[in-house]
C-alpha cells in the first residue's frame, strides 16, 4: 500500500500479503489442499458455507490457520452451493449486506473461539466479480462490513468499485492482484477464455508482483504500461501444481527484498 | 428461578418471562404472526437460517424484536429446511457443537448491528428434544453456548439433560415449561399423540404457569403432584388462536401477581 | 392457436386454456390455496423441487388436480429455493437442459402414479423469464422437453423466444397471456414497477382475454393496436382476491362464448 | 440367485454382478474416480441429487455407464447433502415412498435420453441401512419402485427387510454382498468400528464371494457356517486402492469360473 509501501520517505522494507481462499470443503466433499497451502501464505480467506465450507470445515479451517499463523479473514459467496458461488445471480443490495453480515458473523464466532479476531474480509467468485463493478453491490458490502466491525480490512480487486466503496465506508482496504493473471489496459483481468490470460510460469509471476510492489506498475497485454497497487496477491492451491506455484512466488519474492507478511501486521 | 422468586427471603414480587420461536419465515414463505407475538411475550427465540429463518429475515426480525423491546435470542436447528428441524438425526456432538456456534455467531452480528447483544439461546425442534435426553448433545450445545459467549442464558425443558449441562458448563440457565401441555409424573411432556396432551383452555393454562411459578408444582396428568421450576414460559403465534392464547395467558398472568419480564433483566 | 380459433372457417366455438402455477408450498411451508384455485383453472403448472415444492407436495398436488381434471404440467425452475427462482442466474445452457429434464422427470413419475401424463411444461420465473430473451436458454428448454416427450405441449409467453424454439423442437406449443398484466407496442409485458402494469378489475380483464381469444388483439398501453394469440391464460390463486379474479374470469369467458378447457384437449 | 445359479439342475456356469455407487459428484466437488470403476462393474448405482449428484452428474454418468455397457440403476438416498445421506433421520414411510418416487422419476429422464431404461434400484446409505432393518421403511422403498415401475430389480443387504419388502411387493429382488466387510453369526455386517470387520486382502475378498455365489456360504467372524445368498456384490472405487481391489475381484471371480454379468441380463 501507498502509506507502508513506495511513498513512504523511509522506506526500508518492501512488503505484501499473500492470501488464498480455503474452507471450500463441504460435509464429505474435499476441495483444495488447505494445510499445504497454508504454509506459503499469510492471509487466509475461509469460506463461510454458502458458496462452500460448512460449520465443521469452518471450525478446522480458523484452527489450522491459526496453527500456522496465518490472518484470518471472511470469504462470503452467493446462496449457491450448486454453482460453487461463481454464477451470478441478480441480488439486491439489501439482501447482498444481509448475507455479508450472517457469513462474517459466522466465521468471527469461530475465530473468537481460538481467542482470535478476523483480519479482514474478501467476497467470493461472483460476488466478488460483481461488487467489482456494480456500485451498488460494492456499498452493500463495504456497508456490512463496516456494520459489523470497523477494524476489518476489505480485499478487493486493485481499481475496483469494491475499494472506492471500502474508503468510501471508512474501511481500510486491500487492493488485490492475481499472481497468475494478466491485466488489460484498464486494469481490468483479462478474460480467462482469452489468450494470454494466464500466467504460467512463477518466475515471470515474480517479476510482475515484484513490479506491481515496488514500482505499482505493471504491463498490460498490450504494452501499455498500467499503474497498480497491489497490497496482497491471490494465490490458488488447489493442485499440486498450484502449491509449487505459491511456493516459488513467496521465495522469489522474499529473494527480492520483499517481506510476505500480513496486511493486518503494521 | 429460585433466587429470583421462590426462595428469596425478600421477595416481593414473582416474575416470569414469556418466549417465542419467531423468524421462521424463509425466502418467500412467510411462517408465523412475528410482529402480533412480539407484543405479548419477552424473549424472542429467533431462527438463524437451518430449520428457517434466513439472512433477510433475521434482520428484520431483530429489529422488529428490539422496536418492541423484547431481548434476543438464537434458536439454532438442525440443518433440515424440508423437515423445519423437527426431525432427530444421528448428528455427532462435534457437529453439534459447531452448528451452534456457527448459528449464533450469526444472529450475534445482526444483534451488534442494532446495538444489542443475544440474551439467550433456545435450540430448536429435534435439536432441542435430543438435547433434553441425550447428555452428549445437551453437553455440545451447553459448551458451544459458553464458548461464544459466559454471558449467554441457556434455555431449556425444566429437569432436561440440557438443563443439566448448562449449569455444568457455568451458564445461567432458564428453566422452560409449556403453558399448552401437560406433563407425566417424570415432569417430562406428555407426548403430542396422547390424549390429554394439550391444554386448549387460556383460564387453565393460565392457573397451572400461576402455580408452577407460586409454589413450584404442577400436577401431572395421573395426578401426580411434580415439582418444577419455571423461569420462562413457551408461547405460540402462529395463529390468531395461539395469539389470542398468548395475549390470555400474559394477562393472567399479570392479574395473578406475577410480573411478566424478559428472563435476563435483574 | 390459430389452428383450431380464429381461423378455421368452420369453427363454431372459442376456446382458451386457464392455467396456475402450484405446488409451490415447501416442507412445513405453505404457499398458495392450490385446492381453491383447482376449481377454476385447466391446466396446473406444478413445482419440481428447485424453486419450490417438494416430494410430497408434489404428490399432494398431482392428486388433487387429477381429482379435479385439471391436466398435469411440470413447472421447472432454477436452483433457488431462497429465491423462490424469481432471480435470474448466469446459467449455461446445458445446465438449463439437464436441470429442465430432471424436474420433468420427477414429476412425470408422480403423474405415472396416478396413470397420468403430463400434458405440458412452463418454466417458472427467472428461468421462464430468460427463455422468453434469450435463444440459448430457450433453445434448452424446448430441446429439453422435446428429449423427455415429445408429445408434450410447451408453453412461452406469446410471441416470445421461447415460443420460437418450442416450434422449432418440433412441439406443440402454447401461447400464453397474462389476464391480470398489460402489454407494451412490442406485446412484451408491461414491467410491475411501471404505472398501468396491472389490471386489478377482472371485467376489464374479461374484456380483454376475450379479444385476445376471438380477434387476437390487444391494445397495448400506449395504444397501439398489437396482434397476440392466446391459447392458454395464466391466473394466479395466491389469496382470495386473487381467486375471485379467477372465478370471475372463468365466468366472464364462458359467458363470452369462449369454452375454457384444457389445452391438451382435442 | 438360486434359480439362475446354485439350484438350476443344468447349471453350467455360475454368475454374479458387481456394483458401485457412481455419480455421486456435486456441482463443483468431485467424488469418486467413475471411469475407471465403470470398467469394473456390471451395475451402476447413481446418486439422484439429494445424498450427492446433481442432475449435471447424473447426465455424463449416465451416458459414461452406457459407453461401457454398465446397467444404470438409481441409487435415492436421504435430503441431507451435508451429511451425505450417511446420517439416519426420523423420516416417515411417506415421505420415503415419495423421496423414492421423486428420485427414480428424476434418473429414469436421463436413462431415456439414452434411449435406456432403468435396470434396478438400491437405496443409499442411512437409507439402505434403515431399510435393512425397519419394516416400514423397506416397505415404503420397495411400494414406490414398484409403483415406479414393476420391472426394476430392488437391491438390498442378503437378508435384511427390504430384501423381503421387495420380495412382498412383487419385485425381483437382488441380494447385496460385500466384497471388503465380514459377517456376525446373524448374517448382518460387522461393524465398521470393530475389529475384523474389513476385508484388505483382495485374494481373501475373492476367496468369500466365490463361496457365497457357488456355495451359498460365508464363514462368520465368529466361525459360525452362515447360509448367504449373493447376487451382487458392492465394490467401492473411491481411490487407487479400491480400484485395484474392484479389477483384482473381478480378475479372481472369473479365473474361479464365475461369469460376471449385470444383474439384469438373463
Amino acid at each position: 500500500m501507498k502509506e507502508l509501501n513506495r511513498l513512504q520517505p523511509s522506506a526500508t522494507e518492501w512488503t505484501v500479503d499473500l492470501n488464498s481462499d480455503l474452507g471450500e470443503s463441504f460435509g464429505h466433499y474435499v476441495m483444495g489442499q488447505d494445510e499445504a497451502i497454508l504454509h506459503h501464505v499469510t492471509s487466509a480467506n475461509i469460506a463461510c458455507g454458502f458458496h462452500g465450507g460448512d460449520h465443521n470445515v469452518m471450525r478446522r479451517t480458523v484452527r489450522l490457520a491459526v496453527e500456522q499463523g496465518v490472518a484470518l479473514g471472511a470469504h462470503p459467496g452467493l446462496p449457491d452451493l450448486l454453482g460453487f458461488g461463481r454464477r451470478s445471480m441478480a441480488v439486491e443490495p439489501e439482501d447482498v449486506f444481509n448475507m455479508t453480515v450472517y457469513q462474517v458473523g459466522a466465521l468471527q464466532s469461530f475465530a473468537a473461539l481460538e481467542g482470535k479476531r478476523l483480519q479482514h474480509v474478501k467476497p467470493h467468485g461472483a460476488l466478488y466479480n460483481m461488487a467489482g463493478k456494480e456500485p451498488a453491490v460494492a456499498q452493500a458490502i463495504a456497508e456490512a462490513v463496516a456494520a459489523v466491525d470497523k477494524g476489518l480490512i476489505l480485499f478487493g480487486l486493485a481499481g475496483s468499485q469494491l475499494v472506492k466503496a471500502g474508503e468510501k465506508a471508512g474501511l481500510r482496504v486491500a487492493r488485490e492482484v492475481f499472481a497468475d493473471r494478466t491485466v488489460q489496459a484498464d486494469g481490468s483481468l483479462t478474460p480467462r477464455n482469452r489468450p494470454g490470460a494466464c500466467i504460467e510460469d512463477p518466475e515471470q509471476a515474480v517479476r510482475r508482483v515484484v513490479r506491481m510492489v515496488k514500482e505499482g506498475k505493471v504491463t498490460a497485454v498490450d504494452g501499455t504500461e498500467v499503474d497498480i497497487e497491489a497490497d496482497t496477491v491471490c494465490v490458488h492451491g488447489d493442485d499440486p501444481r498450484a502449491l509449487a506455484f505459491a511456493k516459488g512466488l513467496r521465495k522469489g519474492l522474499e529473494e527480492q527484498g520483499i517481506r510476505v507478511r500480513r496486511i493486518g501486521e503494521r
